[in-house]
Protein backbone atom coordinates (compact mmCIF):
# COMPACT_ATOMS: atom_id res chain seq x y z
CA UNK A 1 0.00 0.00 0.00
CA UNK A 2 0.98 3.35 -0.40
CA UNK A 3 0.17 6.32 1.53
CA UNK A 4 -0.04 10.13 0.27
CA UNK A 5 0.42 12.03 3.49
CA UNK A 6 1.65 14.69 4.97
CA UNK A 7 3.57 14.65 8.27
CA UNK A 8 1.89 17.57 10.00
CA UNK A 9 -1.79 16.32 8.51
CA UNK A 10 -4.10 15.38 11.79
CA UNK A 11 -6.04 13.20 9.42
CA UNK A 12 -2.96 11.46 7.50
CA UNK A 13 -1.73 11.00 11.35
CA UNK A 14 -5.03 8.84 11.92
CA UNK A 15 -4.37 6.52 8.68
CA UNK A 16 -0.58 6.18 9.85
CA UNK A 17 -1.72 4.81 13.46
CA UNK A 18 -4.24 2.89 12.20
CA UNK A 19 -1.85 1.20 9.60
CA UNK A 20 0.87 0.56 12.30
CA UNK A 21 -2.13 -1.36 14.52
CA UNK A 22 -2.74 -2.99 12.08
CA UNK A 23 1.09 -3.94 11.03
CA UNK A 24 0.51 -3.13 7.50
CA UNK A 25 4.00 -1.81 5.95
CA UNK A 26 3.06 0.96 3.37
CA UNK A 27 4.72 2.77 1.52
CA UNK A 28 5.32 7.15 2.44
CA UNK A 29 4.90 9.61 -0.46
CA UNK A 30 5.08 12.85 0.90
CA UNK A 31 2.87 16.01 -0.18
CA UNK A 32 4.08 19.20 1.09
CA UNK A 33 0.98 20.70 2.15
CA UNK A 34 2.73 24.24 3.51
CA UNK A 35 4.14 24.38 -0.38
CA UNK A 36 0.76 23.92 -1.74
CA UNK A 37 2.06 20.71 -3.47
CA UNK A 38 -1.40 19.39 -3.20
CA UNK A 39 -2.50 22.18 -5.90
CA UNK A 40 -0.02 20.98 -8.42
CA UNK A 41 -1.53 18.69 -11.23
CA UNK A 42 0.43 15.88 -10.52
CA UNK A 43 -1.08 15.27 -7.00
CA UNK A 44 -5.04 16.37 -8.75
CA UNK A 45 -4.54 12.99 -10.36
CA UNK A 46 -4.14 11.31 -7.36
CA UNK A 47 -6.88 13.44 -5.16
CA UNK A 48 -9.42 15.35 -7.67
CA UNK A 49 -10.20 17.37 -4.11
CA UNK A 50 -5.97 17.88 -3.29
CA UNK A 51 -6.91 16.25 0.03
CA UNK A 52 -4.60 14.00 1.71
CA UNK A 53 -4.33 11.54 3.13
CA UNK A 54 -5.00 9.11 0.14
CA UNK A 55 -4.28 5.38 0.56
CA UNK A 56 -3.52 3.79 -2.82
CA UNK A 57 -4.70 0.28 -1.68
CA UNK A 58 -3.22 -1.88 -4.55
CA UNK A 59 -4.04 -5.38 -4.30
CA UNK A 60 -5.26 -5.33 -0.64
CA UNK A 61 -7.73 -6.41 -2.00
CA UNK A 62 -9.16 -3.61 -4.51
CA UNK A 63 -7.07 -1.59 -6.86
CA UNK A 64 -8.31 2.00 -5.42
CA UNK A 65 -7.52 4.94 -4.38
CA UNK A 66 -9.11 6.20 -1.15
CA UNK A 67 -9.76 9.38 0.47
CA UNK A 68 -11.23 10.56 3.52
CA UNK A 69 -9.55 9.30 6.76
CA UNK A 70 -12.26 7.74 8.59
CA UNK A 71 -13.52 5.79 5.45
CA UNK A 72 -9.83 4.83 4.67
CA UNK A 73 -9.57 3.33 8.46
CA UNK A 74 -13.04 1.56 8.33
CA UNK A 75 -12.22 -0.13 5.10
CA UNK A 76 -8.30 -1.52 6.95
CA UNK A 77 -10.56 -2.42 9.53
CA UNK A 78 -13.21 -4.50 6.98
CA UNK A 79 -10.28 -5.75 5.12
CA UNK A 80 -7.56 -6.59 7.80
CA UNK A 81 -10.05 -7.63 10.62
CA UNK A 82 -7.16 -7.94 13.31
CA UNK A 83 -6.82 -6.51 15.51
CA UNK A 84 -10.19 -4.82 15.39
CA UNK A 85 -10.66 -0.99 15.33
CA UNK A 86 -14.06 -0.95 16.12
CA UNK A 87 -16.15 -3.37 18.75
CA UNK A 88 -18.22 -6.58 17.60
CA UNK A 89 -21.67 -5.16 18.43
CA UNK A 90 -23.54 -2.54 17.15
CA UNK A 91 -23.89 0.06 19.84
CA UNK A 92 -20.49 0.11 20.56
CA UNK A 93 -19.44 0.48 16.97
CA UNK A 94 -21.85 3.80 17.38
CA UNK A 95 -20.55 4.78 20.55
CA UNK A 96 -16.81 4.61 18.80
CA UNK A 97 -17.97 6.13 15.71
CA UNK A 98 -19.49 8.94 17.49
CA UNK A 99 -16.42 9.79 19.39
CA UNK A 100 -14.36 9.83 16.23
CA UNK A 101 -16.93 12.09 14.61
CA UNK A 102 -16.61 14.40 17.59
CA UNK A 103 -13.12 14.95 16.39
CA UNK A 104 -13.23 14.87 12.76
CA UNK A 105 -16.92 17.03 12.29
CA UNK A 106 -16.97 19.11 15.42
CA UNK A 107 -13.09 19.84 15.79
CA UNK A 108 -10.44 19.46 13.00
CA UNK A 109 -12.51 20.74 10.00
CA UNK A 110 -12.77 24.05 11.98
CA UNK A 111 -9.13 24.27 12.18
CA UNK A 112 -7.09 23.28 9.75
CA UNK A 113 -4.66 24.15 7.43
CA UNK A 114 -7.28 25.53 4.27
CA UNK A 115 -9.14 27.12 7.49
CA UNK A 116 -6.70 29.06 9.24
CA UNK A 117 -4.95 30.42 5.87
CA UNK A 118 -8.71 31.52 4.64
CA UNK A 119 -8.83 33.36 8.19
CA UNK A 120 -5.67 34.97 7.83
CA UNK A 121 -5.97 35.85 3.73
CA UNK A 122 -9.47 36.88 2.60
CA UNK A 123 -10.43 37.47 6.50
CA UNK A 124 -7.30 39.29 7.09
CA UNK A 125 -7.49 37.95 11.22
CA UNK A 126 -4.47 38.80 13.10
CA UNK A 127 -2.62 35.73 14.05
CA UNK A 128 -3.70 36.57 17.79
CA UNK A 129 -7.33 35.75 16.73
CA UNK A 130 -6.55 32.99 14.36
CA UNK A 131 -4.96 31.67 17.51
CA UNK A 132 -7.84 32.47 19.76
CA UNK A 133 -9.77 30.59 16.79
CA UNK A 134 -7.84 27.80 17.31
CA UNK A 135 -7.91 27.40 20.62
CA UNK A 136 -11.75 28.09 21.41
CA UNK A 137 -12.95 25.25 19.29
CA UNK A 138 -10.16 23.02 20.40
CA UNK A 139 -10.75 23.64 23.74
CA UNK A 140 -15.44 23.19 23.29
CA UNK A 141 -14.44 19.73 21.18
CA UNK A 142 -11.94 18.33 23.43
CA UNK A 143 -14.84 19.31 26.50
CA UNK A 144 -17.32 17.64 24.44
CA UNK A 145 -14.71 13.98 24.29
CA UNK A 146 -14.66 14.30 27.95
CA UNK A 147 -18.38 14.35 28.62
CA UNK A 148 -18.67 11.52 26.12
CA UNK A 149 -15.61 9.45 28.02
CA UNK A 150 -17.25 10.20 31.03
CA UNK A 151 -21.04 9.46 30.01
CA UNK A 152 -19.34 5.61 28.59
CA UNK A 153 -17.24 5.41 32.11
CA UNK A 154 -20.98 5.92 33.99
CA UNK A 155 -22.36 3.34 32.26
CA UNK A 156 -19.36 0.70 32.54
CA UNK A 157 -19.41 1.12 35.89
CA UNK A 158 -23.28 0.46 36.22
CA UNK A 159 -22.52 -2.46 34.57
CA UNK A 160 -19.58 -3.87 37.13
CA UNK A 161 -16.74 -3.06 34.75
CA UNK A 162 -13.88 -1.38 34.97
CA UNK A 163 -12.90 1.94 33.55
CA UNK A 164 -11.79 1.97 30.06
CA UNK A 165 -7.96 1.95 29.20
CA UNK A 166 -8.21 3.86 25.87
CA UNK A 167 -11.17 5.47 24.87
CA UNK A 168 -13.45 2.89 24.39
CA UNK A 169 -12.73 -0.62 26.00
CA UNK A 170 -9.41 -1.62 26.01
CA UNK A 171 -7.67 -1.65 22.84
CA UNK A 172 -6.95 1.46 20.79
CA UNK A 173 -10.04 1.97 18.64
CA UNK A 174 -11.01 4.00 15.39
CA UNK A 175 -12.01 6.90 18.72
CA UNK A 176 -7.95 6.96 19.36
CA UNK A 177 -6.97 7.10 15.88
CA UNK A 178 -8.74 10.39 15.72
CA UNK A 179 -8.16 11.54 19.23
CA UNK A 180 -4.72 11.12 19.24
CA UNK A 181 -3.34 13.64 16.16
CA UNK A 182 -6.06 16.00 17.73
CA UNK A 183 -3.91 16.02 21.03
CA UNK A 184 -0.67 16.32 19.63
CA UNK A 185 -1.49 19.17 16.93
CA UNK A 186 -2.82 21.36 19.99
CA UNK A 187 0.11 20.95 21.87
CA UNK A 188 1.66 22.93 18.37
CA UNK A 189 -0.37 25.47 18.99
CA UNK A 190 0.83 26.27 22.11
CA UNK A 191 -3.04 24.90 23.93
CA UNK A 192 -2.21 24.38 27.49
CA UNK A 193 -4.32 21.66 28.58
CA UNK A 194 -3.65 21.70 32.40
CA UNK A 195 -5.74 24.05 32.59
CA UNK A 196 -8.83 22.09 31.23
CA UNK A 197 -10.33 19.70 33.15
CA UNK A 198 -10.16 16.38 30.55
CA UNK A 199 -8.86 13.83 32.76
CA UNK A 200 -10.13 10.79 31.15
CA UNK A 201 -9.16 12.11 27.68
CA UNK A 202 -5.79 13.10 28.78
CA UNK A 203 -5.95 9.30 30.26
CA UNK A 204 -7.03 7.62 27.17
CA UNK A 205 -3.85 9.43 24.92
CA UNK A 206 -1.32 8.63 27.63
CA UNK A 207 -2.59 5.11 27.36
CA UNK A 208 -2.16 5.59 23.20
CA UNK A 209 1.40 6.76 23.78
CA UNK A 210 2.88 4.29 25.23
CA UNK A 211 2.03 1.99 22.51
CA UNK A 212 4.49 1.55 19.44
CA UNK A 213 1.90 1.96 16.92
CA UNK A 214 0.93 5.43 18.26
CA UNK A 215 4.85 6.13 19.04
CA UNK A 216 6.08 5.61 15.13
CA UNK A 217 2.62 7.83 13.45
CA UNK A 218 3.79 10.67 15.20
CA UNK A 219 4.71 13.62 13.09
CA UNK A 220 8.36 13.96 14.13
CA UNK A 221 9.03 10.70 13.19
CA UNK A 222 7.65 10.81 9.75
CA UNK A 223 10.32 10.98 6.75
CA UNK A 224 9.10 14.54 5.61
CA UNK A 225 9.55 15.98 9.38
CA UNK A 226 10.56 19.15 9.62
CA UNK A 227 11.47 20.68 13.01
CA UNK B 1 -37.86 5.86 18.89
CA UNK B 2 -37.57 9.50 20.05
CA UNK B 3 -35.57 11.97 17.73
CA UNK B 4 -34.18 14.86 19.78
CA UNK B 5 -33.95 17.08 16.22
CA UNK B 6 -34.24 21.00 15.09
CA UNK B 7 -36.50 21.71 11.67
CA UNK B 8 -33.23 23.60 9.93
CA UNK B 9 -30.40 21.22 11.51
CA UNK B 10 -28.72 19.28 8.50
CA UNK B 11 -27.33 17.15 10.52
CA UNK B 12 -30.98 16.17 12.09
CA UNK B 13 -32.45 16.31 8.49
CA UNK B 14 -29.69 13.59 7.44
CA UNK B 15 -31.12 11.01 10.20
CA UNK B 16 -34.81 11.99 9.53
CA UNK B 17 -34.35 10.75 5.85
CA UNK B 18 -32.90 7.48 7.41
CA UNK B 19 -35.25 7.04 9.55
CA UNK B 20 -37.52 7.44 6.68
CA UNK B 21 -35.88 5.35 3.88
CA UNK B 22 -35.87 2.56 6.59
CA UNK B 23 -39.60 3.32 6.94
CA UNK B 24 -39.04 3.45 10.86
CA UNK B 25 -41.49 5.39 12.72
CA UNK B 26 -39.92 7.96 15.14
CA UNK B 27 -41.27 10.60 17.81
CA UNK B 28 -39.94 14.33 16.82
CA UNK B 29 -38.84 15.62 19.95
CA UNK B 30 -38.31 19.37 18.81
CA UNK B 31 -34.78 21.82 20.07
CA UNK B 32 -35.11 24.92 19.15
CA UNK B 33 -31.31 25.88 18.33
CA UNK B 34 -32.25 29.59 17.43
CA UNK B 35 -33.12 30.46 20.75
CA UNK B 36 -30.75 28.11 22.65
CA UNK B 37 -32.57 25.42 23.96
CA UNK B 38 -29.98 23.12 23.19
CA UNK B 39 -27.96 25.48 25.90
CA UNK B 40 -30.49 24.63 29.18
CA UNK B 41 -30.22 22.26 31.28
CA UNK B 42 -33.57 19.82 30.14
CA UNK B 43 -31.70 19.55 26.87
CA UNK B 44 -28.26 18.98 28.40
CA UNK B 45 -29.23 15.85 30.54
CA UNK B 46 -29.65 14.48 27.14
CA UNK B 47 -27.10 15.63 25.23
CA UNK B 48 -23.93 16.56 27.16
CA UNK B 49 -22.56 18.72 24.04
CA UNK B 50 -26.03 20.40 23.84
CA UNK B 51 -26.02 18.97 19.85
CA UNK B 52 -29.48 17.33 17.98
CA UNK B 53 -30.06 15.09 16.26
CA UNK B 54 -29.88 12.46 19.38
CA UNK B 55 -31.46 9.41 18.68
CA UNK B 56 -33.00 7.83 21.51
CA UNK B 57 -33.08 3.87 20.72
CA UNK B 58 -34.74 2.02 23.92
CA UNK B 59 -35.23 -1.13 22.58
CA UNK B 60 -34.28 -0.88 19.20
CA UNK B 61 -32.59 -3.52 20.21
CA UNK B 62 -30.69 -0.93 22.88
CA UNK B 63 -31.14 1.34 25.92
CA UNK B 64 -29.39 4.31 24.54
CA UNK B 65 -29.23 8.16 23.63
CA UNK B 66 -27.16 8.07 20.22
CA UNK B 67 -25.26 11.00 18.61
CA UNK B 68 -23.18 12.39 15.71
CA UNK B 69 -25.41 11.88 12.57
CA UNK B 70 -23.50 9.36 10.52
CA UNK B 71 -22.58 7.41 13.80
CA UNK B 72 -26.64 7.09 13.95
CA UNK B 73 -27.39 5.84 10.40
CA UNK B 74 -24.52 2.97 10.38
CA UNK B 75 -26.37 2.01 13.77
CA UNK B 76 -29.66 1.95 11.96
CA UNK B 77 -28.70 0.39 8.97
CA UNK B 78 -26.66 -2.41 11.16
CA UNK B 79 -29.62 -2.64 13.41
CA UNK B 80 -33.09 -2.86 10.32
CA UNK B 81 -30.81 -3.70 7.24
CA UNK B 82 -33.43 -3.02 5.00
CA UNK B 83 -33.10 -1.31 2.66
CA UNK B 84 -29.60 -1.45 3.23
CA UNK B 85 -27.76 2.22 3.55
CA UNK B 86 -24.51 0.99 3.06
CA UNK B 87 -23.08 -1.25 -0.88
CA UNK B 88 -22.65 -5.00 0.45
CA UNK B 89 -18.76 -4.60 -0.43
CA UNK B 90 -16.09 -2.91 1.66
CA UNK B 91 -14.81 -1.12 -2.04
CA UNK B 92 -18.54 0.42 -2.02
CA UNK B 93 -18.75 1.05 1.79
CA UNK B 94 -15.52 2.97 1.22
CA UNK B 95 -16.78 5.12 -2.11
CA UNK B 96 -19.91 5.79 0.06
CA UNK B 97 -18.65 6.73 3.42
CA UNK B 98 -16.12 8.88 1.78
CA UNK B 99 -18.92 10.73 -0.33
CA UNK B 100 -20.70 10.78 3.34
CA UNK B 101 -17.63 12.75 4.71
CA UNK B 102 -17.04 14.88 2.22
CA UNK B 103 -20.12 16.59 3.27
CA UNK B 104 -19.82 15.84 6.67
CA UNK B 105 -16.31 17.00 7.27
CA UNK B 106 -15.65 19.25 4.40
CA UNK B 107 -18.56 21.44 4.49
CA UNK B 108 -21.18 21.39 7.02
CA UNK B 109 -19.32 21.42 10.23
CA UNK B 110 -17.47 24.84 8.51
CA UNK B 111 -21.10 26.05 7.94
CA UNK B 112 -23.00 25.63 10.86
CA UNK B 113 -25.09 27.66 13.09
CA UNK B 114 -22.43 28.14 16.30
CA UNK B 115 -19.64 28.70 13.67
CA UNK B 116 -21.56 31.49 11.93
CA UNK B 117 -22.77 32.77 15.22
CA UNK B 118 -18.99 33.11 16.65
CA UNK B 119 -17.86 34.15 13.06
CA UNK B 120 -20.70 37.17 14.18
CA UNK B 121 -20.32 37.57 17.73
CA UNK B 122 -16.58 37.21 18.56
CA UNK B 123 -15.03 37.93 15.05
CA UNK B 124 -17.10 40.61 14.26
CA UNK B 125 -17.69 39.72 10.99
CA UNK B 126 -20.54 41.43 8.62
CA UNK B 127 -23.58 39.59 7.42
CA UNK B 128 -22.32 39.80 3.48
CA UNK B 129 -18.37 38.23 5.28
CA UNK B 130 -20.19 35.64 6.85
CA UNK B 131 -22.39 35.20 3.78
CA UNK B 132 -18.94 34.60 0.99
CA UNK B 133 -17.79 32.73 3.82
CA UNK B 134 -20.57 30.12 3.68
CA UNK B 135 -20.56 30.41 -0.21
CA UNK B 136 -16.97 29.52 -0.15
CA UNK B 137 -16.91 26.14 1.44
CA UNK B 138 -20.00 25.16 0.20
CA UNK B 139 -19.14 25.72 -3.62
CA UNK B 140 -15.52 24.03 -3.08
CA UNK B 141 -17.00 20.91 -1.00
CA UNK B 142 -19.80 20.59 -3.47
CA UNK B 143 -17.35 20.87 -6.52
CA UNK B 144 -14.69 18.16 -4.94
CA UNK B 145 -18.24 16.32 -4.76
CA UNK B 146 -18.65 16.25 -8.71
CA UNK B 147 -15.24 15.21 -8.76
CA UNK B 148 -15.86 12.26 -6.94
CA UNK B 149 -19.43 11.50 -8.48
CA UNK B 150 -17.12 12.15 -12.04
CA UNK B 151 -14.35 9.60 -10.96
CA UNK B 152 -17.08 6.80 -9.58
CA UNK B 153 -19.22 7.25 -13.43
CA UNK B 154 -15.85 6.43 -15.39
CA UNK B 155 -15.18 3.53 -13.08
CA UNK B 156 -18.73 2.37 -13.66
CA UNK B 157 -18.87 3.38 -17.65
CA UNK B 158 -14.94 1.21 -17.57
CA UNK B 159 -17.06 -2.00 -16.05
CA UNK B 160 -20.00 -1.75 -18.61
CA UNK B 161 -22.44 -0.03 -15.99
CA UNK B 162 -24.66 2.36 -16.58
CA UNK B 163 -24.51 5.72 -14.72
CA UNK B 164 -25.69 5.79 -10.89
CA UNK B 165 -29.01 6.88 -10.20
CA UNK B 166 -28.54 8.17 -6.84
CA UNK B 167 -24.85 9.29 -5.57
CA UNK B 168 -23.52 5.93 -5.46
CA UNK B 169 -25.69 3.01 -7.88
CA UNK B 170 -29.06 2.48 -7.86
CA UNK B 171 -30.72 2.81 -4.41
CA UNK B 172 -30.08 5.94 -1.72
CA UNK B 173 -26.93 5.94 0.47
CA UNK B 174 -25.55 7.50 3.43
CA UNK B 175 -24.10 9.13 0.93
CA UNK B 176 -27.15 10.64 -0.29
CA UNK B 177 -28.61 11.15 3.42
CA UNK B 178 -26.06 13.66 3.98
CA UNK B 179 -25.89 15.89 -0.08
CA UNK B 180 -29.44 16.30 0.18
CA UNK B 181 -29.87 18.32 3.73
CA UNK B 182 -26.78 20.45 2.37
CA UNK B 183 -28.06 21.22 -1.16
CA UNK B 184 -31.11 22.61 0.32
CA UNK B 185 -29.25 24.76 3.24
CA UNK B 186 -27.29 26.48 0.69
CA UNK B 187 -30.71 27.26 -1.02
CA UNK B 188 -31.60 28.68 2.01
CA UNK B 189 -28.59 30.99 1.97
CA UNK B 190 -28.81 32.05 -1.34
CA UNK B 191 -26.55 30.02 -3.16
CA UNK B 192 -27.37 29.39 -7.18
CA UNK B 193 -26.32 26.33 -8.02
CA UNK B 194 -26.68 27.66 -11.95
CA UNK B 195 -23.19 29.06 -11.91
CA UNK B 196 -22.12 26.08 -10.14
CA UNK B 197 -20.67 23.01 -12.49
CA UNK B 198 -22.25 20.02 -10.55
CA UNK B 199 -24.64 18.20 -12.64
CA UNK B 200 -24.18 14.64 -11.52
CA UNK B 201 -24.83 15.87 -8.03
CA UNK B 202 -27.92 17.93 -8.81
CA UNK B 203 -28.77 14.85 -10.52
CA UNK B 204 -28.24 13.07 -7.12
CA UNK B 205 -30.22 15.40 -5.69
CA UNK B 206 -33.22 15.49 -7.93
CA UNK B 207 -33.44 11.76 -8.08
CA UNK B 208 -33.49 11.76 -4.08
CA UNK B 209 -36.04 14.49 -4.08
CA UNK B 210 -38.77 12.36 -6.34
CA UNK B 211 -38.52 10.02 -3.43
CA UNK B 212 -41.55 10.65 -0.40
CA UNK B 213 -38.59 9.39 2.49
CA UNK B 214 -36.86 12.32 1.64
CA UNK B 215 -39.86 14.92 0.38
CA UNK B 216 -40.91 14.11 4.55
CA UNK B 217 -38.05 14.61 5.62
CA UNK B 218 -37.59 18.66 4.10
CA UNK B 219 -37.34 20.95 6.66
CA UNK B 220 -40.94 23.03 6.06
CA UNK B 221 -42.54 19.77 6.71
CA UNK B 222 -41.42 19.31 9.72
CA UNK B 223 -43.41 20.19 13.13
CA UNK B 224 -41.35 22.87 14.38
CA UNK B 225 -41.32 24.20 10.87
CA UNK B 226 -41.00 28.22 10.39
CA UNK B 227 -41.72 30.15 7.34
Amino acid sequence: MKLYNYFRSGTSFRVRIALNLKGLNYEYLPVHLARGEQHGAAYRAISPDGLVPVLDVAGNPDEALLSQSMAIIEYLDETHPEPPLLPADALGRARVRALAQTVACEIHPINNLRILKYLGGPLGLSEAQRAEWYNHWVREGLLAYERRLRDLQAERAARGLPPSVYSYGDTPTLADCCLVPQVVNGRRFGLDYADLDIPLTLAAFDACMRLDAFQRAMPDRCPDAER
